[in-house]
């Protein structure tokens, strides 16, 4: 198998086995898929489940496209092939209980080929990150160590540098610097020198793969049965506005998607099921919506 | 009195005029006002209502503000000064009633010094422009009708012209081009060309803004109290997603204002008090939902 198909069939074998394990916890809704196809080369499979007992609103996409690299993307890039391959998987989950955080990740391959159609560069990226409405501690040292435990056998450099990487992206510059939630891990551009290098990425995106049922289902079943009322919700639509937002006004995948003719109701799974703005919003000092505030500035949430 | 404390004292009076005529209105709530200093030079009066009665979140602004122009905006605008002043109204409205019209409308004058400190360049911009979620054809005529003949004693090519750009600037391109609302008046850069000239766009800006309160208020009159159910509110709602996308992706005005540090609770006070996002979600056909988005494009609201 080459590299894309070896990273293609276990996205789409990842893709089954995270939406099984979702309908399994929300034991009410199904997901549903479309099939899309791109007129200028390949598609995608979305997967997207609603109005559930414990999932408000999730997707789980898979994608596999290529053909021609649109101008705009090569600048972005700064690369010059003039074919590419591109397959990633992308998963939004907004669960109802506003105990329960909404959870990002995301993993992708990249091949950019020459004129003579051999491949002239490739790399791979990916992430996961999470975005509570309200603060436990525990929750968020488990996430953040379980995806450590994926990585640490590939290098103990890893996790650090890339939930680095991740503090520094998901943040909404326009509100003074606002995380968007408690983050997680984010990679990109890791280039494979050779064959047996781009194996052992393969076998990396797989371990950040494989850990996102285990760093982001115990949190679930720990909070969806946690009473809440009006109040909540409420606050949990506000942190959705902001969750909005930041998709909207500074994530590179949402904007690139939309300005490139992507589907435009598959890059928009990601939005909240609703959001909320109220002008000058501030939670009340000592709040339990206060304390999460303080959360969202990059901070160690493993101690060594 | 120079043009820039002709235009500002109007806008002054007409933020003073239009919120006491919309508090006359929701019966209800008042407008509560926050005046904010921009650090760089100058200001604003914020004026926000919400939870009325009728409007469920509004924000009336006017800001004078002046300094050194930010390169950002020295490339955007392709414009040498280096010194500048605008000042403005921008308002939105979102009613409760979903039968009611969401509205937005903005007057604006901006000035460019030379490094002598001598007005080097200078424009108005304004329009004016209707967001339903149900189609009342009589609304959509009434409203363009009130806005041409403001701008009729001033030129019977005007209306035509400024229609045409509204129609052209408020498009979800991401959306197969479905257009925000039904558009109304938009224009920008109307540069005089001599002190009478400059008199007489102030004229053209008041002709403008006075008819606001009679284009919009008789239709918020005539729906206000129409009886409403869930399904209106959720398709409101989804309607408000998509006004939300068009003011976080495309909106010229709230990007540059988010980018270069402006003041985020009010540029942000546009956003609807709610909106939700469901997957691939259309209509029923035949359904007065279904009628709205055959109004999403341009369409002639005058007949001759």
């Amino acid at each position: 198998m080459t590299i894309k198909e070896q990273f293609y069939t276990y996205i789409a074998g990842l893709q089954d086995t995270i939406c099984q394990a979702l309908e399994a916890v929300d034991g009410r809704s199904r997901f549903i898929e479309d099939k899309w196809e791109r007129q200028e080369g390949g598609g995608g499979i979305s997967r997207v489940i609603a109005n559930g007992k414990v999932f408000e609103k999730g997707g789980v996409n898979t994608s596999a496209v290529h053909g021609q690299l649109p101008a705009s993307m090569r600048e972005t890039l700064g690369v010059n092939g003039s074919e590419f391959y591109a397959c990633g998987l992308s998963l939004v989950i907004h669960p109802v209980n506003p105990y329960a955080p909404t959870v990002h990740a995301n993993w992708r391959y990249f091949e950019l080929y020459d004129a003579q159609g051999n491949k002239a560069d490739s790399w791979f990226g990916g992430g996961s990150d999470l975005t509570p409405y309200y603060i436990f501690e525990e929750d968020g040292v488990h996430f953040h160590t379980t995806l450590k435990n994926a990585m640490d056998p590939f290098g103990k450099e890893y996790y650090p540098a890339y939930k680095k990487q991740c503090d520094n992206y998901f943040i909404n510059k326009h509100r003074n610097n606002e995380a968007r939630g408690i983050g997680g891990v984010f990679y990109d551009y890791l280039r494979p020198a050779d064959e047996q290098e781009a194996r052992r990425l393969v076998d990396f995106q797989q371990a950040n793969g494989n850990a996102f049922l285990p760093a982001y289902l115990p949190i679930v079943e720990k909070r969806k049965d946690e009473p809440y009322g009006e109040e909540q919700v409420r606050w949990q639509e506000i942190r959705r506005g902001r969750y909005t937002e930041f998709n909207l006004i500074h994530d590179r995948g949402t904007l690139f998607g939309l300005k490139t003719n992507g589907r435009t109701e598959s890059i928009l799974m990601s939005l909240p099921p609703r959001a909320r703005w109220e002008y000058n919003h501030s939670p009340a000092p000592g709040s339990p919506e206060a304390l999460l505030t303080e959360y969202l500035k990059p901070r160690e949430w493993i101690k060594e």
